[in-house]
C-alpha cells in the first residue's frame, strides 16, 4: 500500500497543540487538529500527506511521529518565528458536546494551503474542518481530485454558507454531524436533509451520528452504519478527523471505488474512531497494527448481522 | 402460525381513543392504546390474546378490527357503565416528544388484569407500559412464562422504581429507550446501562433509540439494528408498542428460541414499527400483507449489509 511514489491522497487542515480535560483526566500540548488525527489514520492504509502549517515550537517529537508513519510533510509549512495554533477545552460527564476555553490561532490565522507541484495529481483530497475560502483554494491547485471529501461544521454554516456550498458544489463527498446537517437543510429529517444535500452536487454524503453511527446516501443506495460500541470513552477529541482520515485513506488503497468499497471504507473509519477515542490525543491512534483494526472491523460485522426474514 | 389452540401470547396494557394532531393531520376517536398496536403487530405471526379494559361505549368498529386479526378477547373486560382511555396529544414538527394535552384514564383507572384460565399457560407475555404494580399481578397470575417482556417508561422510574425493578427481576427482557435507560442507571453511556439492567435480573435488555434504531443487549451478544429511513412519519403514535407487539410476536411464532430469533424479531419489530409512523392509528399497521413485511426486512438487510474488511 505504502508506495514509493508521491502520494495519492492529500489531507489539509490543523495540526494543533491540544490541551484536553475529560471526567478521565487531562493532557497539556497533545498532538492535535484534523489534519494529525486523518492522516495518522490514513497511513494504515495509503501514503498521505498532510497541507497544513506549524510555528518553529513544533515539537519535533510530534513530527517525528507523523515521520514514522510515513506521512508525507512536504506541504507542512513552518514558520519558524510563529507559534503552532493551540487549543484548550474540556468534555463534562456527558462526553458529546466539546466545550472550549481557549483558541489561539497562531500561524493558522494567517495560513494559505500550498500545494507542492508534485502533489497536484493526487487523486483523493480530503478538505479538513477550516475555512471554506481555503478549502476552495485546495480545489483551484488541484488537477482534477478522483474523490474529493469536504468536512465542516457548523461555525461555517452559519457564517460562510455560500463559500461552503460553492465548495460542496465541487466535491465528491460532504461529511457532517447531525446536527449541521439539521442546520444545513432547515429539516428535523435526516433523510430528507440528505437528499436536500445530494442536490447541491455532491453524489455522496456521509451523515454522522457520534454513538448511533453514521448514514452514508448516494442517489441510488443508502447504508446505516453502527458506531463500535464502548464503555469507555476517554476523550473524543479527534474522532470525527479519525473517521473521514480512515475513511478516505481506505478508499485510496483500494483496487476498485464502488459500493462495497465505501461501505467498508464507513465500517473502516468507524473502528479508527474507537481507537482514537479510547485514550488522550493520538496515543491509541499511534499503535495500532492491522490487526487490531481488522478484528474490530470483523466485531462490528458480527454486532449488525442478521439472518434474512421469512414469513 | 395463527393455531386454533388457546393463545401463546398475552399482552396487557391499554386499549384507548387517541385524539392525535401532528403537522400531517388529525385524528379524533381513534383507536390507540398500547394493547392495539402490540396486538395488532402481533397478529401477523401468531395468536395474541390482550388482557385490557374498555367502557361501554368503546366503538364496535374497533372491536370488529381487532377480531379480524383473530386477537383473542376473551381477556378484554368491558365495563358497560363506564367509559374508556382517552388521550388527547400532539406533535411539533421534531416529531420526537410527545405533548399530553389531556389523560382520561376512565375505567382504565380501576384496572386489575385478569388472565382468564385458558390463557395462564401463555408462553410469551407483553407486559405492556402500565403500573408495575399491575405488571406485577399479571406475572402472579401465570404458571410459568418462557418469555415475559416488560416495557415502562420515565413516569415508573421516577415514581415507582421499586416496583418496577421487582417486575424486571421476573422477566426475561427489558424494553426501554436510551433516556429511559440512563436514566434507570445514572449513567450516560449506553453500554454501560445495558450492563447494569442485566445484572437486575434480566437475560437481555433492548435499549429503543427512535430514528437511531435499537441495541439488544444479552450476557454474550451485543446487537446494533438499524431504523427504517422514512423521509415522512405522519404519527409516531404506538411506534414502541408495535415494535414491542411484532417483536415478541414473531418469537411466538418461531421454531426456535436463539439469538438469530431474537436479532430477527428485532428486525421484524422494526419493520413493524415503520409501518405505524407511516399513517395516523393503526390505519396503515392493520391492513399490511406478509410481503410488505418481509420485503421490508430485506431492505433493513441491505441497508446495512458491508462486505468483510480485509487489510
Amino acid at each position: 500500500m505504502k508506495s514509493a511514489g508521491p502520494s495519492k491522497m492529500l489531507i489539509v487542515g490543523s495540526v494543533a497543540l491540544d490541551n484536553v480535560r475529560t471526567p478521565f483526566g487531562e493532557v497539556v500540548e497533545a498532538l492535535g487538529g484534523s489534519c494529525s488525527y486523518a492522516s495518522v489514520s490514513a497511513s494504515y492504509f495509503t501514503k498521505p500527506a498532510i497541507i497544513a502549517v506549524v510555528g518553529g515550537d513544533f515539537p519535533q517529537k510530534y513530527r517525528s511521529l507523523l515521520e514514522k508513519h510515513r506521512i508525507d510533510l512536504s506541504g507542512l509549512q513552518v514558520v519558524p518565528e510563529g507559534k503552532t495554533f493551540r487549543w484548550r477545552g474540556y468534555y463534562e460527564y456527558d462526553m458529546n458536546q466539546a466545550h472550549t476555553l481557549e483558541t489561539r490561532l497562531n500561524v493558522f490565522g494567517d495560513f494559505h494551503p500550498v500545494i507542492p507541484p508534485q502533489l497536484r495529481k493526487a487523486s483523493y483530497v480530503l478538505l479538513g474542518n477550516i475555512d471554506p475560502d481555503l478549502q476552495y483554494e485546495v480545489l483551484d491547485q488541484l488537477e482534477s481530485p478522483r474523490l474529493a471529501l469536504v468536512d465542516t461544521m457548523n461555525y461555517w454554516i452559519e457564517g460562510k454558507q455560500e463559500q461552503l456550498l460553492r465548495v460542496m458544489k465541487r466535491c465528491h463527498l460532504v461529511l457532517l454531524n447531525d446536527a449541521e446537517a439539521r442546520q444545513l437543510c432547515d429539516t428535523p429529517n435526516l433523510q430528507k436533509a440528505a437528499r436536500q444535500i445530494l442536490k447541491m452536487g455532491p453524489e455522496r454524503v456521509i451523515i454522522k451520528k457520534g454513538e448511533h453511527g453514521c448514514l452514508m446516501f448516494s442517489k441510488d443506495n443508502y447504508f446505516s452504519a453502527p458506531a463500535y460500541p464502548l464503555e469507555v470513552i476517554k476523550d473524543p477529541t479527534g474522532a470525527g478527523d479519525t473517521f473521514a482520515g480512515g475513511f478516505l485513506g481506505y478508499i485510496a488503497g483500494a483496487r476498485r471505488l464502488n459500493e462495497s468499497t465505501f461501505r467498508k471504507a464507513v465500517i473502516v473509519g468507524t473502528a479508527m474512531a474507537s481507537f482514537t477515542v479510547e485514550e488522550f490525543s493520538l496515543e491509541r491512534l499511534a499503535r495500532l497494527k492491522k490487526e487490531d483494526i481488522v478484528k474490530r472491523c470483523r466485531e462490528l460485522k458480527d454486532q449488525t448481522h442478521f439472518p434474512r426474514v421469512e414469513l
